[in-house]
């Protein structure tokens, strides 16, 4: 399904272009979210801003203090004229430019882009019944300072998600350069192995997502047990279940992980794994009824 | 210095913008190559196609067979335009968009961007006397997918270049996160340990310059021994000279490294640096000349 974008806010002001300088489009300078709206209400969106902001501070992005409200004014107004029930919002943050070369001027503020799209539609059997994963064979880097952040460098992302076929595979599971679990392409990875859940320590790879966030914080709530720690393959193998999430979709379980042409991991639907789909369909309505 | 291109072609066409979709700026989907031309002539531009070339190769851009000559073809038209003597032209190449995701279209093409700048004019003494060096505290990822080429998704050297004063030190000396010596900021970096050369292998990271590798083709024309090997910390302290190049401008001596607060190295200048310094000036008109 190809989405096309039906409006963009270039600092505030409609644009569908750039210039030719802009930095992220060069090397990647600068930071994004995608957010869920439903109406004109956003997603979690304290936790987006969070990660912004950590990102920005980790970039040395020098955000303006409104920055927040400002957001999301300019969202309100692409919601406004579009007035769309459900969405999702890009909020791209890039360095300004100040002309060829990396080292960018000590006083260089921010370019905010905005952009509506519509929200995807994914079929229900990926809630209930769970999706496909395959086991990506481009690996993420290994680098502390990046880590967490969801910066605009995303060619390891691109390129994992060229390996596998999309009627087939709904994700790409991917490993860091040591080998270790750290995510998938566009979401985060939590499996069940025993009484508890355990999902993939990011500091020094991957993306820190706002549903696995979310999913975090209501560990006491739910009376979950989850361990976020360095997984490897073998700790992969003892799960015999798992999901994935995202803020777009929510929680899909996971029913196979592709390993290798002759290994090939079916998992169960977790009890774990289905409270949390439930919580979060009653709390933020994301997903689909269960029950 | 802040150098304002003076003109860009997008796909060809007269343009200053690129739309807000663009998966150069959405991920760093794309490539470049920034090109010396002495007046309608660039300069190593063979070395320039070859990592474009081998560049689509490992990120599956689909470089169309008559693309060399319809480059040259478009900086040719720049350079008519605007008649430089000598100019930078930044070459990028970006897998076209087809919405939103990191997923590309299997079909996607690529679209290119050409943009004319004026040739940067360095100061005489960095040729003749030396340039300092700092030692980064970003590290470079380590990922043998993508080490060699040079893609656009350039956020360690944005913030390597950031940790240090312009005034002061002319390159930023970069360590991967296995803490190997690997690269500077935007050149290539060798160095004379004995009666002999040493550059960085860069099969796990780092960009191969261009004018690096015009330097190890003229290894047995000037019978210097050149050796491509794995450095670390314990290297980089026996050498008694080194270099830094770049295909931009050439070759500059390096006279001191800043590796810690109470830790500067101080390099004399060596007899191979100012053998290649001579050679690429003669041959290519890089740099000054040194008699």
């Amino acid at each position: 399904m190809v989405n096309h974008p039906v409006k963009h806010l270039v600092d505030g002001v409609p644009a569908d272009t750039v210039p030719v300088s802009n930095r992220g489009l060069a090397y990647g300078d600068g930071l994004f979210e995608t957010v869920l709206f439903r109406g004109h209400t956003p997603v979690l969106w304290e936790l987006h801003y969070e990660r912004l902001v950590l990102g920005c501070k980790k970039l040395a992005l020098d955000l303006p203090a409104n920055q927040e409200q400002q957001l999301l004014a300019h969202c309100g107004q692409l919601l406004e004229e579009n007035n769309p029930l459900s969405s999702i919002i890009k909020i791209m943050v890039i360095r300004n430019s100040n002309g060829r070369g990396y080292r960018p001027s000590p006083t260089a503020g921010v370019q905010t882009i905005i952009s509506l799209y519509p929200a995807p539609d994914y079929p229900e059997r990926w809630y209930t019944e769970g999706v496909n994963l395959w086991a990506c064979q481009t690996r993420l880097s290994v680098n502390s300072q990046f880590a967490g952040i969801k910066h605009l460098a995303r060619l390891e992302q691109v390129m994992a998600s060229m390996e596998f076929s999309e009627s087939e595979y709904q994700e790409g599971l991917m490993f860091d350069t040591d080998l270790k679990v750290i995510e998938c392409t566009r979401s985060n990875i939590f499996f069940e192995i025993g009484d508890h859940l355990i999902t993939p320590a990011l500091d020094h790879a991957g993306v820190e997502g706002t549903m696995r966030a979310a999913i975090l914080d209501c560990e006491k709530q739910l009376g979950i047990r989850i361990s976020v720690q360095p997984v490897n393959l073998g700790d992969l193998v003892k799960a015999h279940g798992g999901f994935v999430c995202n803020s777009a979709y929510g929680i899909w379980p996971v029913r196979a992980v592709h390993l290798a042409e002759d290994k090939m991991l079916s998992w169960q639907q977790g009890s774990m794994t289905k409270m949390l789909q439930n919580h979060f369909y009653q709390t933020l309505e994301l997903g689909v009824c269960l029950e």
